[in-house]
C-alpha cells in the first residue's frame, strides 16, 4: 500500500510521513517541486532512521511532484492550508484514479484569509472535506481525518495522546483509514459517522489552537465513556 | 451562592443539581410549574440523600417557578431544549438582574425541529449562547458551559470523565463557572476563550451523540497535551 502525502513538506504532512514510514508503510512526499519533495524525503529519512539505514519492518520515504506522487498512490493524504485546497484538488484531478482514497486533513481556518487561527471560515459545502468530495473525480472515496493530531507531537518520538475521528460516506475506506491512524503509537481511531460530520471535527482544531495559544501546549482530544470495541472497528 | 437551574426537572438539569447540592451549593430547580419543581426537588433530595436528611457540607435542593427561582439566584443555569431557548429567555427577562451570571448549556440540535440529534441548526448569532447574550438584559454575564457532560453520568454517583470547556466574554464570570464545574468529581474545567467559541463547543455535543448511538456509551471528551495549570485558572 502506497501513501502519498500532498503537502508532505509541511509540518503535519511530514509528521504523518515519519510515523507511517516507521510503521512500514511506503510513503511518498508530494510537492509542487519534485526536487524539493526529494530533498524533504531525504531529510525525513535521516530524522527517522539516522545514518543507519532503514531497519526491518520500516519503510523509506520518497519524494516527487504532486501529480506523479498521486499517480502511484493507493491513499492520497491532503495536508495543505485551506487557501490552496480547491486549487490543489483541481490541479490533482487528472492524476486521481477510481479506487483511490483521498484523506482530507484540512481545516478551514480564518488564518487562510488573514484572520485568526482560532476561527474558521464557513464553507458552502459544509466543510473542507465536503468541498473535496465535490472536486474529486467519481470513484474516489473521501475521508476526513487527522485534524486534531498535533504536528509537533507527530514529529517527536513519543506516543501521541489523541483520538482520530474519521468521517466518510464510504465505510470501507473509513475503516482502512482508521487502521492507518492506529499505526501511530498512542492514537485511537473512532468512527465519526458520515462525511457531513467533518464540519464539526474540522472546527475542533480551531478550539485546540486557542488552548495551545493560551497555555503553550500541543493539545489533542480523547473521547471518553465508550466501550473498548468502539476503537477496534 | 444560589444556583437556579431553569429546566432543572430534565435529565441534564437535575444531574447538575444533584452534583452541586452534594458539594454544598444551594440549588433551586426552576420549572414553569412551581408545584412540579417542588416535587422534582423533593425527589432529587431523596435520590441524593435517601431518608437520612442532608449531611454536613451538603445542601438541600428546593424548587419553584422559573421567575421566582431566577429572582433569588446568583447564577442561572439554562438546561432547556433549543426549541424553548429564545422564548424562555424573553420570559425570564423581567426576573434577571445585573450582576447575575447566565450559564447556557443549550445545544441547537436539529432534533429541535424534528431533525436528527446528530446534526445542529445554524443560529444566526453563531451559537445558542450568543443568542442568549442578545436576549438577556444588560449587566448579565453569559457563560457557555457543560454541553458535553453526560446527563446519565451526572445522575449516577461516580466521577465524571469529562472536561468542561467554558466560553465567555466576561473573564470573572467564566472563572466562577470553571470553579463550579470543578465541584463535580472528575470534571476538569478549561478556558475555551470568548463566547463566540461556543459555536464550536455546542456542536461537539452532536458528534458525541453520534458516538453514543453507534456504540451505546455515554461519551464525553478530555483535552490532552496542556500543562496542569491550564485546568487550575
Amino acid at each position: 500500500m502506497t501513501i502519498t502525502i500532498v503537502g508532505g513538506t509541511g509540518p503535519e504532512g511530514s509528521g504523518l510521513a515519519m510515523r507511517w514510514a516507521r510503521a512500514g508503510e511506503s510513503v511518498i512526499i508530494g510537492s509542487r517541486d519534485a526536487q524539493r519533495a526529494a530533498e524533504s524525503a531525504a531529510k525525513l529519512n535521516k530524522a527517522v532512521y539516522g545514518n543507519g539505514g532503514v531497519p526491518a519492518g520500516a519503510a523509506e520515504i520518497s519524494g516527487t511532484d504532486n501529480n506523479s506522487a498521486c499517480d502511484s498512490a493507493d491513499i492520497v493524504v491532503l495536508t495543505i492550508p485551506f487557501e490552496s485546497h480547491a486549487a490543489m484538488l483541481k490541479h490533482l484531478k487528472p492524476a486521481l484514479r477510481p479506487g483511490q482514497i483521498l484523506v482530507d486533513t484540512t481545516v478551514p481556518l480564518a488564518a487562510s484569509i488573514g484572520g485568526r487561527a482560532t476561527r474558521t471560515l464557513g464553507v458552502w459545502q459544509g466543510s473542507a472535506a465536503q468541498q473535496a468530495a465535490e472536486l474529486v473525480p467519481e470513484g474516489i472515496a473521501v475521508v476526513a481525518a487527522f485534524h486534531s493530531v498535533s504536528a509537533e507531537l507527530l514529529r517527536q518520538d513519543g506516543p501521541v495522546d489523541c483520538d482520530v475521528i474519521v468521517c466518510s460516506d464510504d465505510e470501507h475506506a473509513a475503516q482502512q483509514i482508521r487502521q492507518l491512524a492506529r499505526k501511530i503509537p498512542g492514537v485511537r481511531a473512532l468512527d465519526g459517522g458520515k462525511l457531513e460530520n467533518a464540519r464539526i471535527v474540522e472546527q475542533i482544531t480551531a478550539l485546540l489552537i486557542g488552548f495551545n495559544i493560551r497555555h503553550k501546549g500541543h493539545s489533542g482530544l480523547r473521547i471518553t465513556g465508550l466501550p473498548p470495541e468502539a476503537y477496534d472497528v
